[in-house]
């Protein structure tokens, strides 16, 4: 046993229990009910919020992050110190304009960042939950996320807006909540996680899984943390959000600082130093067990399930103007998986734009400097602006 | 330290030093001289026969293996007792008729079923080299076939075929040996290592290092295996054999002998079931190591990079018939890896013909029943039998 549990732990994940961020704290009067049926006492969602509400509070727009980000979409990171991951896109004068709206991005439950995951100290043992922690669904962190804006007093929300697994949030969003969200935003995502998807994730698990320092999940409580494994996982993730192209421009065959190939298992090739370094960088900022447990709600979304297999229904009700978009590289979500988002979308007649971005940068292209990206959502947005009576300024 | 050393190897790996197959002994007089400027002062060569040699030694077949197969082409795996590996293509009566034929199948040199690799012993240290044995390429494999062929007594090889890393051997073969070879059939496979290739051998490797049971290596002595990181790297790779769509038909998101998720880290998807059961099979056969080194020899391998940059001057000399064969949904070796090929034997003045057959099995294809693969290869074979003076029979 350690003797230093509580430093160990402090040292590792500052930011899991005692976040830079504002906390919106539930308590057993407020449970959250999840989609297994285990009900979650009480809990906390950690946010940051950027701009002012208006006084109509007509002008929030709600950010859901993918996998690996968190709610630091336009602030530097406590950890990292790098910039938030979406500022291409959102900031005073951006498309997404903090001076006009009221943004607000909050860490899934079950994430690291300060909402309560894995790594949270289970109020009934005074220990980490670990794998204690029920599993969740999209649906679940789209349900804490309803109890916050409720906390924040807000109604509707002028924009919901994803990529990736917040994408998935979006149209659970306008699914079960759609008479709150007045336009949504669907970006490089699907209704539903494909076979070779739940592959590379169940890799993922299994390389954190079969790292002894993962301790059957108890690795805060022993001290140890499962770096090599998790380091491997991202590693694979990160191919699957790059194309074979931009791998090939990126890369190609070129050899790291070195003129000849060293016979060697060192990393020659740029690709493999590259690699390493993803994977090292990103064990420093992200909780092993809350990787395994976000995978998890990405394999288990299918949206059409829970409408008897029909997708539209899912958008009968929905009243939410709709903008799809999909990069032609992203093999994670390719175009055809949102595709399939219109096509129920316009069965369920529902209003709704598709962009098909050309781009040889893959998934990524969604978090990368994309002007058509940033013209055709600002085309957007301006347009639902007009719309919900907001003012142009 | 293990008491039991030789016991646990033998147990463990029985096929790497005492094969079930033919062996083919080189002593210190015939040294090989690899690509790295290291010289292996003595090894051995595992092998299969099919067939008789004919009186005038021209109807020799070469199978050039890919990485996680073996000599075992024909006749059932001494390990698992399964069919060998390619006889939908090999055999009596089969399109590589074996009673037309005399084909030739040899364990690669750094493979673990005969051939000296990481898995045998040092003559020097009376240990399993371990990471002692110096990294191998795609040309050494080949020079210890000629070395094997010459052996033999064959002078003029009538056909050199293989798939994937075999490939890789063949158009190694007729670069430096054309001469050698009457005609050459290369399926699925590239004159180099893509940087997505790399990029997921690295992590397969990563996976397996990062198993503390590998020992920096010297798990055999230790009497260890690092089982789970072999495992998650057979997974890894176990994907990009197989195309999504083969993903998507073969597995879906139908659930593993369950009508609802469990919302838990078990087994739920079948694709998580097969993969879990591909990496489990797949320890039992292989040794880690070997994957390690044989891995970087397909990384290493740029055939244009050893005449300049230029494809074509590879082929300068070659006499040979070639045939390649690519699949549409291959994403390892992607058609356009075939059309590189194909169009420096354009160059190079040399026939070739050339088909990319039109299927949703991924990479994989290769190994599988493809009626479309096996009537071209049987037109390519008998035209040039035909072109030799083999009689039909």
């Amino acid at each position: 046993m350690n003797q230093n549990k509580a430093h160990s732990y402090s040292d590792k994940l500052p930011q899991a229990m005692q976040p830079d961020s504002a906390l919106a704290v539930f308590g057993k009067d407020q449970p959250l009910q999840l989609a297994s049926g285990i009900v979650l006492p009480s809990f906390q969602i950690a946010y940051q919020t950027y701009g002012a509400l208006n006084s109509n509070k007509s002008n929030a727009i709600l950010i859901c992050h993918p996998l690996t980000c968190d709610q630091h979409v336009a602030n530097p990171h406590p950890v990292t110190g790098k910039p938030g991951w979406w500022t291409n896109l959102i900031g005073p004068g951006k498309i997404v304009d903090t001076e006009r709206y009221f943004v607000v991005c909050s860490n899934v439950i079950g994430g690291c960042l300060g909402s309560t995951g894995p790594a949270a100290i289970n109020p009934q043992t005074g220990k980490p939950y670990a794998l204690d922690f029920p599993v969740i669904t999209i649906s679940d962190m789209v349900r804490a996320q309803v109890m916050l804006v409720d906390r924040l007093g807000i109604d509707t929300l002028f924009a919901v807006i994803g990529g990736s697994m917040g994408g998935m949030q979006v149209l659970q969003w306008a699914s079960a909540f759609g008479e709150r969200v007045f336009s949504a935003i669907i970006v490089a995502s699907g209704a539903r996680h494909s076979a070779q998807n739940i592959a590379f994730d169940e890799i993922g698990r299994q390389a954190v899984m079969a790292d002894p320092d993962w301790r059957a999940g108890n690795y805060i409580e022993a001290g140890t943390s499962p770096r090599k494994g998790l380091a491997v996982a991202r590693m694979t993730a990160h191919i699957t959000y790059l194309s074979e192209a931009a791998l090939h421009r990126k890369f190609g065959r070129n050899l790291q600082e070195r003129s000849e190939v060293t016979f060697s298992f060192d990393a020659d090739f740029q690709i493999e130093s590259y690699l390493r370094h993803q994977g090292m960088v990103f064990v420093e900022r992200f909780d092993a067990n809350s990787y395994l447990y976000l995978t998890r709600a990405m394999n288990y979304f299918d949206l059409a399930a829970e409408y008897g297999g029909h997708l539209s229904h899912a958008f009968r009700r929905a009243r939410t103007l709709f903008f799809v978009v999909s990069f032609s590289s992203d093999w994670l979500f390719p175009t055809r998986e949102s595709q399939i988002i219109v096509h129920a979308l316009n069965l369920a007649g529902a209003p709704v734009s598709f962009a098909e971005l050309r781009t040889d940068k893959g998934h990524d292209a969604f978090l990368l400097n994309e002007p058509m990206m940033f013209s055709t959502v600002n085309g957007f947005l301006q347009s639902a602006a007009r719309a919900r009576g907001l003012s142009i300024q």
